[in-house]
């Protein structure tokens, strides 16, 4: 079980590493590479191609501005892609990144996550992985426990800091 | 493996339906009903904290204007959650059911895709699924070279229309 | 007669203290503390459901991105809930967290106000409570005559700069 | 108690005529008029000086296009004010109504809710009154379950249509 | 002939100063001062209703966030009033400032100029003015051939600086 | 005194005939005919180079998607030029015909009305023109009571068919 | 010299036909086909790799929602490549469709018309050809020609129906 | 073959220069100047009509705010005009520049490359020129090629700061 992580340009690296680093914590095989759907139009091609035989399970594209290798990667596959809506330096506020990604047409989804939030797409990774594999799942359901307790934690140290709350 | 789908209020019902019967096309299981983040809070936390326990593996919510289902029921549960945004009569032309499927904050991913498309949300689950079910891997394939067909198809049609292409 | 303050995040306290001190200005009793719809949703039920008993009167909920906290509380409280968007960092230059406040379906109303104004929630709050409290009431009408009083006063300021008006 | 309805011109009496619907099903008493900021500068300034003496407690204004007339009425009276943004014929979709509304300056609140929201406006108003009026109270409480029961009754339905669910 | 700059708050100075350092330039007589729709709602209401007797004949009204400013002083007054959307701190991008000053309802029009554009506003008022009084018409003229020379003259620095143009 | 009324395209005249019709209620002469930027580029030239010498004292331009009409008359004449965008079949909602008409760089203002507004612009034109001219001053005046006179009659309508309110 | 015109989908040949009726009617050689980047990512690989020896000059091709086929085509040929944004029914009011086409990243341009503006793709593709074809030439230039003429005429018309111009 | 690049501006020239290198790089003659459409409208119309004969093959016209120049300038010659939108300091998040140089009315088209990406337009320029002239062709087609090693080359970058990939 793996996931394979691709962006569009090495610029988006610090980004995309999000992904990696929490698929990581979750006890999670990754692999990652610059793949540009523009640029080297034929390497796109190839990995998403062989993806699949290669061993990966569940791909990771990340690209801002005309984003189109999710939505690429996902007509030649047939494994989910998650689309990472980057906010580069040439993109609009991030909204041509995020509809090129999202408003794939009818038989091709690409599993769209927040503008930026490589780490949405890692857990999201995991949590579709967990459904065949149990370590992965309990890592998952781990981590979301770990998120309620440094909220819990949080709102004591409020308390703590003087702000009064009968909850 | 079963695929839950949800939907915030029984008018969205035209648009869901087409994720189960893309469903039912692909060979994967689902069940189909009415929950409301809003209307029925309760009921939606038990549709989600049950979920699993029941034996759905993806659910699949589809809600309009402030959208909070797709979200609340991934705050809920470890499954991963695909949101459909629906252009609903209370929407500002599918802005604010986009915006709030899609910009979840980190720790809580949801699987977004286009405005209405509930088929993609349904080929998706089929994707996700057909990580651990062989027959659900060959029907998505079987339904990709189809789409590719009816493409090809319809270029021989314009030809015999009289349109010319050396192609 | 209290209010009850609560945001998805301690990093938005930086906002929602505003609420806080123009309360404390207005001579209404608060709380704070911080309860997040998507890392602790139970939490959130319970602060909901627990609200009105514990002799809460408004709430005032803070969020920022697809921000479902204050929409939640109000789809299980049947309390006033005012709904503060917060430009946080993941947000999509406020937006999201306008229209997934603002956009509620019809029986679940949030009485949003404008983007980072937590200070606009505290005095709003402070109007409804003043319907049933004297006291807060002439504290309200007296912060409104302070603001008139400030913008006269800085007229005067620019006449005593040289700026000419005869008015 | 009683609200004061008013809005712009005769032609939004479609959209705000629901607001006085439901404070009739919520058991509150409300009166209901035509008062146009731009065109009748002195009648907006009049109703707003005037609305606390004349025994209203809570002001529902609707408006379209650069909707002024919520904002201003708030800024002349210290009453609570909810602006409903009406996507009227010279309205861009809703926007223009919305950011008039909702974008007031910090001391002078809103309470702004969704698009041609006039429903949650009344609902809002009379949840703001329930404060002080125990009968309103209950049927605010009562309102609530009944939507509930919609939504089960409508899940029912769709059982006995023939779609299965576990749940 | 005489215009009337005001604004809504003292922080609009830096970009509303423009207004009045282009009339002087252009030889037009001008006074300025700070009137709040919001906050100082009378004063707003008496500035609009004496403008004319005393002498004004174009109001400059720039405000940000929701402005009401200019809309409601071109309600009460029938002179023309120029309105000057203010991106400041409490707007979203300038777009709600833009929308609330444009959208006017018919039968109250504001001449609105570009974001910020206050030196625009006072040309605009130049140009008004200079149907009537033959030494502004001179000056406005002037004006825009100097906007010529300049454009020119940076041509031709370009081509000393090396870029070739055979223009 | 005359306004001179273009517009880009023989499908503009539904909405700039308003303006016309507008301007003959309020007794200013005018003369109206289509000019386009784009496809008569030197007819466009041609007219605003000898609008003020045939006695032209203020235009109206009116056009729709890339809307270069107002602003390129602008920049050849000295006259005040009123903007009209228009929601023509080629517009993306409007936002184009405004932003292409509003955003005009420093020097060169347009005095740009809301959307469709062609009313506006008339009324807007008279306002100016009221500066020097008594008759149309009164005119103005009057036609702003008639406003207020319906706003006033339609909310005694409201009364008559049984709506109370005690204002 | 040969334009080749490529859409996504059948269902776009009534917006992308108006691009070759033009060319027919400026003279040019085309050829017209459906490829789907999305659906067929194979064909159109080979499409766009084949199409310069194939003798085509210019690609012109048309795409909604998440529109990459103008983009990817691109990507691989080195002719230029004409993008024409379709306002489809999965698009979104046609920003997606805008932004996915005209946002291409720095070394792979997509020459983009207006939404839906397939003539005007057809007639720069014949300017473009132009450039080396003096037939083509003047046929765009009588084009234009043709395009004033309709304008002077339709002034003419106005006239004819009572409309005054002194122009 | 040469390519004439404007714009309105001297301040443009930081991100217009860049059309200026990537034309020199792919060995196409260039000159470069300042047009504004809104200053210097005489300016910009003799340029337009001469550029033909003064030997232009391609303008590149780059604007911001209501970017009328590179549709005025195409509406008065036939040569191709390559739009750059330029996100200036008067420009609302380039959205301005980028509909009023995009949405040119049927007949007179624009080819619009994306917000400041005057490189592209140098190489669309480039393309186009390609057409008839095989030196350029070659130069266009060793750049794309030395894209595509620079992405393949980062590939290799990250393998060797220790990120694995199979691929």
């Amino acid at each position: 079980m793996k996931v394979g992580i691709i962006m569009g340009s090495r610029s988006d690296l610090g980004v995309m590493e999000e992904a990696a680093n929490v698929l990581k914590e979750l006890g999670v095989d990754y692999e990652l590479t610059v793949v540009s759907a523009h640029r080297t139009p034929e390497r796109m091609f190839e990995y998403a191609k062989k993806a699949a035989q290669r061993g990966i399970n569940v791909i990771i594209a990340g690209a801002g501005g005309a984003a189109h290798l999710p939505g690429m990667v996902a007509s030649i596959t047939s494994l989910p892609v998650i689309g990472v809506p980057i906010k580069s330096s040439n993109s609009i506020d991030g909204w041509d990144s995020i509809l090129s990604i999202l408003q794939m047409p009818n038989g091709i989804p690409v599993a769209t996550v927040a503008l930026n939030a490589a780490k949405n797409a890692g857990i999201l990774a995991a949590q579709i992985l967990a459904i065949a594999d149990e370590n992965i799942a309990k890592n998952v359901i781990k981590f979301k426990n770990d998120l309620k307790a440094k909220i819990v934690e949080s709102a004591e140290d409020l308390k703590d800091e003087g702000y009064y709350s009968g909850f």
